[in-house]
Order: C-alpha cells, then sequence, then structure tokens
C-alpha cells in the first residue's frame, strides 16, 4: 500500500461504510451488490484478456463469449430480479457496452409489454432461450431522434396477409441499432403502416432477419456492422436494408394497435402506454451519469493523493498534488457532482416506480412532469458528467491519455448518453415546452402544483427591477436560501423565455418560428430549471442522514455543489438581482474554504462509492495507489512489445539507408 | 453534388479565394499548399487502407512505410524549407502524428543547435540519413512539467571518459517520449549531470539505444512501447529504463555547458538559449488548435447544411438543421473561435520570428512577454479548441460517434496539446506570474509597455464602484469598444488575483503558500487576458482586410465572437460595471441577429478553410454533401463484415441452444 494513500484513509472523518450504504440504498443492498461482484470477479469463466490490446474482432469476440457464459450463470444461480441482472451484467462487462443489450433491454421487454397472447406464445420462450436472439431497430441512417419522420415502409398485403417490409431510399436503412451487425436473428423493426392504401404511422414488426439455421442474412435482407467507433467496440451497432421482405401478418406487435386479415386497421386506445419506458430509461441514464462521473473522479483524486509534482515551497520535497488550489478546484467540484447526480438518480427511480403504478391502475396525471423531468435532467447530468470526465482525464496529467488510467474507455463508453436515447438540445427543448406551459397555466391563474410549482410566484416576485435596488436576501452559508435563489433564477429565466416567446410570436410567420427564434433562451430556462431541481433534491437528501459525520460532509459538498455553480452562473444571479457584487467576492473566498474542507475526506468520499479495482480497471485508480509498478507491468505487455524488433524496421527503415 | 449544399454555396456573399489567402498569408502560399497536396495525395506510395480498419500494429507499420517514403521523396523534390517539410508531412500523414516526428522535430533541431561542432561533424549526417534515427527522452513516468525534478542521473566517470546513465526508481523510468518504442535507435536523454561529487542540473546526452545493425536493445537498455492510448495509435510513444548504460564523454551535447576530460564542469554563458525553442512550439500549437477547430467546423457545418431533421412547421419537409437557432449557436461562435485563432497563430508566428532575430543578436528583452503570452495563448487556445471539437461531434448526432465522421480522430489527435508541451493550468500560471509581476511594476510607478501596457491605467481607471453607478461606457455594435471592455475585464481580474496574493501574504506561511491559496484567481486572469488578446488582435486583423465583402463577413465573425464572449462571462463584466443589465439583454438579441447575418454564408466560410477531402477523411464532411452514400460504402468495408457469420456465433452463442 502506497503510504500516501494510506495517510489519506487515516485522515477520514467519517465511517466509510454508512456513506456507502447511503450510496446503494441501505446496508442490504451494498451486501448483495458486494456478493454479485464477488460472484463474477472470482468467477475464472469471466476473466479476459486486457481488452486494450485485442483487436475490435478479437474484442466483440470475447463479449459475446462472455454474455453467453452470463446467461447461462444467471439461471443457475436463478437471479431473476432486474436490478441484480443488471449488476451481475455491469461485472461480467465491467460497465461496457455488450453485443445482447438490445436482445436483453429492448427487444424481450417489447415482446413483453407489446405482444398479444398469442405473440407471447410463439416469440417469447425462443427469445428467452436466446434461438431468437433480437435487436430493437428504430433509428434510421437519415432519422434519429424525429422518429414519426422514420422511412421504412410496412405494407399489408391482405391476399398473402403478409406485411412487405421496404427500405425505399438510402436514408432510411436502419442505422446504429446495437447487436443489429452480426448477432442478432430478427429485429423489431420500426416502420410506417400502410394498409388500404393509407399510412397508419409507425409500428413494430418482429422481423426475422437471419436463418436460424446457418445464421445467414435472409433473402432481401442486407445487414452488416456499421464499422468502427469512438468506443463501443465490443457491439456490433449494424445496419438493416429491407429489399421486399415478407413477413407474417401476425409478426407485427399487436398488443395495442391491430391490422385484420382483410387489411382493416384498428386504433390502439392510448398512446401514452409506451412512453413510460422512454421515461424509464432517461430515468436511469441520470444514474449513469453519476457511476460514469463517480468513477472518474475515484481515478483522479486516487491519483492525485500518490503523485507528487513540482514545488510549493523551495528545497521541499514535491508535494502531492490534491494540495494545489487549482486541482482541488478541478475535481472537488466534480465530486460533489458526483454525489448530486447518484441523489438524483436515486430520486428519479423512486419516483418512476411509484408512478408506474399509478400509470398502470390508468392514472396518468403525474407523467407530463416526470417526462418533462426526466429528459430534462437526461441532458443536464450527461452534459455535465461528459465535460468533468475529461476535466478527471486531464488532471491526470500525460498518464490520463494512456488508455491503463481506463478513463479515455469511460469517456468513450459514456459520451453516447449525450445523443442517444434523445439528443440533448432536443431534451432541454421538451422541458422548456413543459416550463413555458406551466409558465402561462400560472399567468391564467392555475395553481400549478409538483416541481413547477414555483412559477405560480413568478407574478408576484420576480418583477423588473435594477440590480441595485433589489435587497439581497440569500445567505450564502444557507443551503436553504441557496436553493431559493436557484429557484429564483429558474423562475426567472422562464419568464425571459416566455416573454421573448411572445414578443416573437408578434413577429413570426408561426408558433413554430417563433419558438425556433426563442430556442436558445429555451434552453438556458431548462437548465437553469434542472439546476434548481438538482440542488434542492441534494438539500433534501441530507434531511434523511441520520449520521452526524456523514451529514456534515456531505453539507459540505452540497455547499460546494451549490456555491460553484452560482459563480459559474454569476452573470444570472447578478442579472436577477439575487446576489451583490460583493457576495460573489465572498463566495470565492468561501469556496477555497470549502476545497480545504473537503481536502481531508477526499480520498475517502471517494472510497465511498466502492468501485473494486476489477471494476475501475484503472492503473492510476488502484486503491493501493501503486500506479507506478502497475503501469509498468501493463505496458509491457503492449502488443507491439511481443517482439524486441518491429517487422517494418527491416521492411522500411532498414532498406531505407542504402537509398539515402 | 448534393443540391442543398449547392445552395448554399450561390448564397455566399463573398469571394472565398480572397479570404483563403488571407488565411494562408497570400495567394503565393495558397497556391504553393495546393502544389505540395497535389503532389502528395496524387501519390499512389502514400495511398493506404482506411486506417479505423486497421490494428494498432499495422496502423505502426503503415505510418513508419509512409515517413520512410516521404524522406526519399523530400529529397527528390528538394523540399527543404521547414514550412514546406511541414505541409508535406502533414499532408502524407493527414494531421495524424507519426512515429518520426520526434526525429524531425527535436532531436535533429537539438543536434542543430546544442552540438559543438565535432558533435555536429559526428552525428548530424547519420541523423540526417536516417541511419541514426532519435527521439528526444525529457518525461519521466514520475516527472512531467517541472521538469527540474526529472531523476535520471548521468555520472561522470573520468577513469575511462564516460559517463553512466541510471534510471534510479521505477518513477525515474523515461515515458512517453514518440518514436522511443520501437523506432529509434537513438536518444537525446535529459538527466541530471554528477561530476566531481556534484549535481549541475539537467544536461542532454546522446545515447545510443538500439544495435545499428540488428536493432536489438543494447545492454542496459529496457526499452518498448508504452501501450496503447487515447489515439496517436501510429506512434511508439515508449519508456526507456536505462542500468549503467555507459557514452563517451563526447555524447553529451556540449555548445553550451561542458565537462572536461579530466571532470571539470565549465557552465553555459545563458540559460535563455534553450528558452526559445519552447516559446517556438507552443506559438505553433496555437495555429494547431486553429486548424484542429475549423476542421472540425467544416464537417459539422458542412453535414449540418444537408441533414434534415425534424419539423419546424407542421407538414412541410424536414427542414436543414443549419437553420435551428441552437444549432447556429452551438456552430458559428467555434466557426468564429476557429477565425481568431487563426489570426492569433499567424500573429504568434510573425512575432516569434521578428523576436527570435533579435534574440540571436543577444537582445531578450521581447522575449519574457512572448513566453509568457506563447503559454497563456496556448493553454487558452488549446481549451477552447479541445471543448469545440467535442461540441461540433455531438452538433452532428449519432453519426458524429462513428470514425467515418473522422470527428473522434480529430479529438484524440488534438486533445494531448492541453498537456503536452505545458500542462495548461501551469501555463495559465506562468502568465499569471507575469502579468502579477507587471501590475507590481505599474503600481510602483514604471510604464509598462507592450500587450500588457494596460496595466499602467489599472489606477487611475479600475476603481471600486457600484455596478449601478459606473457610466455605461461600452457600444455592444462597435468592436473597438468591446476591445476595450475585455481590457477593462482583464485589468480588473488581474488586480484582484494580485490583491488577494498580497492578502494570502499576510497570513500565509511562504510565498509559495501564498501563491497555491490564490492560484484560482490567478488563472482566470490570465483568462481574462488572453481572451483580450485574442479579441484585439481579431480586431486588428480586419484593418488588414482590403476586399470589402471579406471585411464586412468577418467584421461579423469578430463582433459574434466578442459579444458571445461577454454573454458567457457575463457576470465578470456586470461585476466591474462596464455593462449594464439591459445591455446583457440587448446582447442575446444581437447574438440572434449575428447568428441570422452568418447563416447564408456559413458553408462559404468553412470551404474558405480549403481542407480537400482526403485531409478531412470524413464521411460527414465531404465537399459534395453525399454523405449516406458515402457512410454505406465506407461501413461495408468494416472488418466485422469480412464474413458474413462471425466465428463468435458458432463458437458460443449457437452451443448456448442446447444448453439452455
Amino acid at each position: 500500500m502506497n503510504p500516501d494513500i494510506s495517510r489519506e484513509r487515516e485522515n477520514a472523518s467519517f465511517n466509510l461504510e454508512i456513506l456507502t450504504n447511503v450510496l446503494d440504498g441501505g446496508a442490504e443492498k451494498t451486501n448483495r451488490r458486494r456478493e454479485i461482484e464477488s460472484l463474477v470477479i472470482g468467477d475464472p469463466d469471466f476473466q479476459h484478456e486486457d481488452l486494450n490490446f485485442l483487436s475490435r474482432s478479437e474484442r466483440y469476440d470475447a463479449a459475446v463469449r462472455k454474455s453467453a457464459q452470463m446467461i447461462l450463470k444467471l439461471r443457475e444461480y436463478g437471479i431473476s430480479d432486474p436490478e441484480e441482472i443488471y449488476s451481475y451484467k455491469t461485472c461480467v462487462h465491467r460497465g461496457r457496452p455488450e453485443p445482447l443489450d438490445l436482445h436483453l433491454g429492448m427487444f424481450l421487454p417489447t415482446l413483453l409489454n407489446q405482444s398479444s397472447p398469442a405473440q407471447l406464445e410463439t416469440f417469447f420462450m425462443p427469445a428467452w432461450n436466446l434461438e431468437i436472439i433480437g435487436t430493437y431497430a428504430q433509428t434510421e441512417m437519415g432519422h434519429g431522434t424525429h422518429i414519426r419522420a422514420l422511412e421504412t415502409t410496412a405494407t399489408y398485403d391482405p391476399s398473402t396477409q403478409e406485411f412487405v417490409l421496404n427500405s425505399p431510399t438510402i436514408s432510411s436503412i436502419k442505422w446504429w441499432p446495437g447487436g443489429l451487425g452480426k448477432t442478432s436473428n430478427h429485429a423489431i423493426v420500426l416502420a410506417q403502416l400502410y394498409t388500404q392504401g393509407k399510412c397508419h404511422g409507425l409500428h413494430a414488426f418482429i422481423t426475422p432477419i437471419r436463418c436460424m439455421k446457418t445464421h445467414m442474412p435472409l433473402p432481401g435482407v442486407v445487414v452488416g456492422d456499421i464499422g468502427p467507433k469512438f468506443g463501443f467496440d465490443e457491439v456490433d451497432n449494424g445496419y438493416l436494408k429491407l429489399e421486399n421482405v415478407r413477413i407474417p401478418r401476425e409478426n407485427m406487435l399487436m398488443k395495442y394497435a391491430q391490422v385484420e386479415p382483410d387489411g382493416t386497421y384498428v386504433k390502439p386506445p392510448s398512446d401514452k402506454l409506451t412512453y413510460g419506458t422512454m421515461v424509464f430509461i432517461r430515468s436511469m441514464i441520470v444514474g449513469e451519469s453519476a457511476r460514469a462521473l463517480s468513477k472518474s473522479c475515484t481515478i483522479a483524486i486516487r491519483y492525485s493523493a500518490v503523485r507528487h509534482q513540482s514545488e510549493l515551497r523551495p528545497g521541499e520535497p514535491e508535494p502531492q498534488i490534491l494540495d494545489y488550489q487549482t486541482q482541488q478546484y478541478k475535481l472537488f467540484p466534480l465530486l460533489a457532482t458526483a454525489y448530486a447526480f447518484h441523489f438524483v438518480g436515486q430520486y428519479m427511480n423512486k419516483t418512476y416506480h411509484r408512478i408506474s403504478g399509478d400509470i398502470s391502475l390508468g392514472d396518468f396525471s403525474e407523467l407530463p412532469e416526470l417526462h418533462a423531468l426526466s429528459a430534462g435532467l437526461k441532458a443536464f447530468t450527461t452534459w455535465a458528467a461528459n465535460t468533468g470526465i475529461e476535466v478527471c482525464r486531464m488532471s491526470c496529467g500525460g498518464h490520463g491519455y494512456s488508455r491503463c488510467s481506463s478513463l479515455p474507455d469511460i469517456y468513450v463508453t459514456f459520451t453516447p448518453t449525450c445523443t442517444y436515447e434523445g439528443e440533448n438540445t432536443v431534451m432541454m427543448l421538451q422541458t422548456a415546452r413543459y416550463l413555458v406551459k406551466s409558465y402561462k397555466q400560472a399567468r391564467a391563474g392555475q395553481q400549478l402544483t409538483g416541481i413547477v410549482s414555483y412559477l405560480n410566484e413568478s407574478q408576484s416576485r420576480i418583477q423588473p427591477h435594477s440590480v441595485s435596488s433589489r435587497p439581497t436576501v440569500v445567505n450564502i452559508n444557507d443551503l436553504v436560501s441557496l436553493v431559493e435563489a436557484y429557484k429564483f433564477r429558474a423562475a426567472k429565466l422562464v419568464e425571459v423565455a416566455a416573454k421573448n416567446l411572445q414578443l416573437e410570436l408578434q413577429h413570426s410567420k408561426s408558433n413554430e418560428d417563433a419558438w425556433n427564434n426563442t430556442s436558445i433562451d429555451l434552453v438556458r430556462a431548462s437548465d437553469a430549471h434542472c439546476h434548481y431541481v438538482v440542488v434542492k433534491l441534494f438539500a433534501a437528501k441530507l434531511s434523511e442522514i441520520g449520521d452526524k459525520a456523514v451529514h456534515s460532509v456531505l453539507s459540505t459538498l452540497a455547499l460546494l455543489y451549490a456555491l460553484h455553480g452560482v459563480a459559474q452562473n454569476s452573470g444570472d444571479f447578478l442579472k436577477a438581482g439575487l446576489l451583490s457584487v460583493s457576495q460573489l467576492d465572498q463566495i470565492s473566498q468561501r469556496l477555497k474554504g470549502l476545497l480545504l474542507e473537503i481536502r481531508p475526506n477526499a480520498v475517502a468520499l471517494v472510497d465511498a462509492f466502492d468501485y473494486r479495482d476489477e471494476m475501475l480497471n484503472s492503473s492510476l485508480g488502484r486503491y493501493d495507489g501503486n500506479v507506478y509498478e502497475h503501469m509498468f507491468e501493463w505496458a509491457k505487455k503492449s502488443p507491439l512489445n511481443h517482439t524486441e524488433v518491429h517487422e517494418s524496421h527491416n521492411k522500411y527503415l532498414k532498406p531505407l539507408r542504402s537509398k539515402l
């Protein structure tokens, strides 16, 4: 054990295990998670060479092998709780995506939720037993977030009682679905349904794409891998071009909408039913933001505790870089953000489960708010984590660029969350639509409830005024007071956006043009709203913490998170008259004080995330701090070191000498 | 040609060629650059498979092949001007780093600048003819920017007239030098010189590391590749562990410092002489920031012109995404930044060449200012470009994640500039040291000259005052007035940092602690200083532009750059009383207007960067806009598509069925 890092741990002011339990949601959950981790990490069937040393084809191969093993083991151990399956899978693939992700996460659930009883009978067990391996083919080459524009067609032919599927243009080729390229033999294809000469919009079709015996593509099916990406090396994201592919009428998912044998279309009872899954996935992504950022902080902070560099005092040994104020200022606000996002993720999960009970009873009343919240928070947290991971990486100096740090992998694995399941800017605008609607309702005298209820106050409290005349009410040392300040900022920015939208409407050709011409303001309003929600939820979490020492250290983090956000957005707070210029100076000084308060607990605060070395897979982030020994051992295994003299020397450089 | 992108080009308001000449520094330079590009791109010897489809070893192999060819061709064509060699090399390797970079860029120049005449005689021609292939081994596993702490030792043994080189610890192993792992047979090793029982600090030693015949590592030399990284796949960044490696006394570079045969150490006349190279490289990096960002903007803006998505007006076809305000707000400020950085790069290059004339005449007077400026601007521009590339990538939706977009490659190739040649935060603090020193001189009554002369005014003009009482002097539509505002902001933040430093000195144990405890403020001061310099140089460049239409479009970009910066840092401007709250609202609206003004010229403005398709290597950024056809062709070549059925299917998935 590196002595620097041991000393850090001795200095911690709180009991690690209590905080870990808070993060896991209880001691029982911590224990069960650890059990599962031990089960996987000790299992020789899941050992593998460092993936960084393998070609893409080898990485895909290793992932398929482990996924196949995993299915067997899950059944062997009787693990069937979705959360536990998720934990197990995360362990097996060390947090990386894998070729069966869409089979397990989209194909099976969609079958379960959207099949008629007869379809369940036909498809579910073969899919459960991996005879049918499926994916979910929605995105097309030319169409992403705006799914109504998808071009793939499914035209019903009553003479044979079949649908004829086609990719009519190059931009309609299905593109990106995970597991589509090489792994799947079926796909749920989203296509525009045509029957009796009329288009009825998007519907889902179970489409066989490869032969169940030979695994060769079926006639009319052009399928393959879309090529190398920024990360996701283990996944065969694929393309699918359909050329008059015929499937039986029974392959349209018919729990809700139906096509009768003669081609008569029967409408679904409600379109809100598929809404829930989307909300669930976006809520999950908030948790992913927390995990990716907390892993990155773990690596960067541990390494900063053992890395010595430069000099603070002449003649003295190089200090730990964690003692540099600039390093603390890079990492500790991100650490606070990681904690904040963990708690937001917990809240979203809990809320989703509470509301989904209501939904199944036909009560959709809370769904719009949750939908708006999950869209905005998905964008807010993924953007922040995305930037934060790179800050962590670059805070590690040169070694952050080595694959052995794991930080490049964390980044490339995480960054797609900014785009998939709803592109972030589009998400922010969806939230803004809800905010503007709520604002208008409040103006019209309606009393809002829920998280937007602060807009009720906006008429009376948020008045135009000069900065200096506004009385200063914020106490910068009081989190509750800061939550209020964030609330007023959000209210102010929603109001600005709504008013600008109103102004645009007076000049614009259409509502849509006005909306577009206000969208910068609308995104800012959503951002401020989400920021408020995060600060508020962090503050609310504190009230649940019984342990005094843990409460104290989390309070410091929460204050850091809130004040750092104020400093980063000081223009908004000044402009709204929420803070005075001298308070901003006080905040700058207070932030420095908070960094020093957190400093002795920094390593313990990342230890509490409780990532095993096997999960981090980082030379820099090792628990024992023995960074350099491990890096050297790792480097020796680099494929370029398999021979002392690389063949290129003899092929190109040696012959060159005689030519010059 | 895609009709959307043709239409964009027809709408341009200015003559493309004139702007390209401005960027290149004259029509002659544009022509010569194009000549060189045609020479390389038409050359069958430089053709290669898409690197994304190759393993790392194959990529290294391809790079060595092309580098060897390049050396032959450069001599064949008689290209010897350093700038032209740079252009040629950039073309051959399509902007990627290559295994001979350090041989050409560091080993040969260091030999030239620091060898005695006898050493030149011995080493230069063999190195020029690639018998000796060298690298520059400075960084160690545990030591980067703070080079005084390097641990490698070179101990003089007068009995044999040799230096004995050692890596005494694991953290002293040389780590990261490009070309060190497999390519080089020599390294210039930076080591602490010991002679006659005394350490004389860092000196450079020409150290043979591999046998000139067999290319096997020499006795006592442990050398290899450091393993896969975030990018840089073509380069064998290496490690080097020296175990009692003996080299002749004549292998210490002796132009300045010397060790006589008996071990007597002779001091160098000045330590400023090696200073210049560092300044030069940092100045070059400013240009790299401009290039990386302008490439990214080219790809993102062209793709945004051909990509249709979502709907603005119901029932109408999906609009070009370049028509979305949020998309413009992401990309156009970056486009303006790319132009700004091009002009800053030109300025730095010109200034360096002007000053280096003085330096060679022994006049070092301007060096400190240029040193401070190059450090800060290196950090300022690389951070901005680094973030900007990712914004461009994510503005392309899902396809930005595909390697065929080239954006992931641009990012991983560029991001190390934030760390190498001086870690960015350290760079900012170096600039801050100069600023604080200048500030103190001004306070002491000294009249400052050069770029920091604005600090002369700080005593009289920058007074504490309330936000509302300050008369508003800034005209937000006038670039000259905005330059002034940036200047005052910089002056204010330098003053804040200097005063906080002073306060800390009253409480701190030492100057160094006080410095550390103020470093957040110091970095902000440097950042504001650099921001001011960039806005100022952009404004200054406009006065050189004769063509009216080009002047007009560049003025719009400059105004966008300046106002966007104000909006992003509105807290500073409000706090300093430089702008009123209502002016900030006007700026928000004005920014929207500027986006619309730039919109019709957006594609032409990236066309003017004049990157050939072969240089961009991006399906999304193609000149002809035929994005999707090209993506599909590219994907079909993915290695995973070499067989229809991947072997993992038969190995793991098929057998699984019987087990379940």
